[in-house]
């Protein structure tokens, strides 16, 4: 159960109505999924998260495939259980493949290990690390 | 300071020297960082990272620099100082671009932003995420 | 599933039930939420847990509300579930409008978007924050 | 040291002084802390996230100095040193007392223990938190 | 749901099923947790862990009780509930009494209490800590 | 830098002062460390904190070295540096070997690389870890 009421497109404001609207119509699709119907109740916050979201997410200097194993990785750290389904969901959408999301979990549960290991032995950052 | 002490390689055990002889010629480099110089104080442990490391960062279905930046991510989320700096350095030496390193950033902070928003707001899974 | 079982006043120890008394007292309520009745395995960290938040929760230089809104911060930082759902009733309760719960949330995920940039970014401290 | 470089004026892009001259004409100050430095290697960030900031914590239905005690609770949540620092200092420019600190940090702490107790006995959530 | 497909056995590569046969004569039993189920999927990673975690949680200079015990609290502390209900169950197995388990929890919550202080505080680490 | 001043005893009210004799004469030294001396701000806090940490660290159904060491492997998960120090100067006082600091760290390392994957793999609980 949700800590704030999912709204259904009826019972949004028109400023809400019209953010919806727009994620509708950029990633075609007939509804949006509950994280928007949960920020519908705040629709100055809907609007920031999506143009957001639009621009981070958007062309650029990295693979948009890329990105969304980023995010997984972000959410799989901070243990976000809806955001780790979202976004491995946009990852096979964009082509993730089996053996690709195997070695994303791999790579995460070793920098897991290793942060670990540095921040427990407090060990000092070399100074050739510095840029 | 270390909460363990960092040892140089005449201080190192044999089994300890080993590793990091496997280390600087695998990374053709003189001398370790001090991570290793930590982890020497237990072989068993130094040659069971190195060894996880070497077989998760190699080759693969993931780009090296890729799988570097999806370590930063971790460690920027774990707030491991030491990973950022080394993983940040790695990714630099494998070709990370200024502005990849910007728009990796954006995306591990858009990342915490609405992680924070869909575990505060408890969202339920959408039936569709299912894979 | 609890990794403790909750226990019901009739199965707590006499200790545990004079503390669970007093929560129902305090409260003005019949019955205690499962928190207090898996904390009820250990009267000792019940008695000790109850009269923290007796004290730290209770009339000081802080709105009650204020308080509350801050626990749901941290709440929502650490992802527990049970913590975000008990607080957030708790300041409904005690007057938090539908406005100002979004506007915590915002605040909270804004904080969560600035603190994983300066971490990832390494800032340093500016002199003039030092107090 | 920073894991990227912080940026004076005179460095910095044409868009990524824009976004500093405002902050400084909103601040009514001469100088942007690090943390601007630091995100105006990024101006489509900087920009962002100053625009971000200021309708979160700009006037709403919370006191502003909630706001910043909110986001010193969330920095202390994620270990962020930086945030903590610029938030502590902040706050206590809008006027929060010692004793107001010393109370922030009570319910930070107390609500870091209580988050520990119940995620560690997985307490279900009781149906009367439903909103 | 999970994010990735729980395999049963016949599902399994060869790879995978010699790794489970060996989990399943070393512990004993007829079957394997969902963990390895769902690690089947990525035999290399499903290996090196399995072998990590013998070698990390066999004998040694710390009691097998203790090791749980350890995993337990790391578990808590990154609020993991598949782990944490695991771990338990281990703990109990090899001997955890109930009170054994209240003192863990208790302690577990009291660091978590103070490591909130220290980082908030942001306290100078003593020079006599220094080993 | 500290966000609180340190206070030196004389500096301290005198509650302050008497939870510090408390502590100067339970653990026989000279002078408190840095923790305390932060805390003092708040004798309310300082007090509890320390009548909690008697409590709970005190005799029991653990060895005080294994609480110790509980301590860490939390501290080390929350990336509370002034925690992992003094906590590894307590065990080490306490008797913890260089053997068994390198065991502690290895299974906390062990046992983030494990929480990351059954976290990022959303692994259901199995039936038979129910208590």
């Amino acid at each position: 159960m949700s800590t704030v009421k999912l709204l259904e497109y009826g019972e949004m404001s028109p400023e809400a109505q019209a953010v919806v609207d727009d994620i509708k119509s950029t990633r075609n699709v007939d509804d949006v999924n509950n994280f928007w119907k949960a920020l519908a109740n705040d629709p100055a916050t809907l609007s920031r998260i999506w143009a957001g979201l639009k621009s981070v997410m958007g062309p650029g200097h990295l693979d948009p495939l890329v990105k969304e194993m980023i995010y997984v990785a972000v959410s799989a750290a901070n243990g976000c259980d809806y955001c780790l389904h979202s976004h491995s969901a946009s990852a096979r959408a964009k082509g993730m493949s089996a053996e690709q999301q195997s070695e994303l979990l791999a790579v995460v549960a070793m920098a897991h290990q290793t942060n670990a290991l540095a921040t427990s032995m407090a060990v000092p950052v070399d100074p050739e690390f510095q840029q």
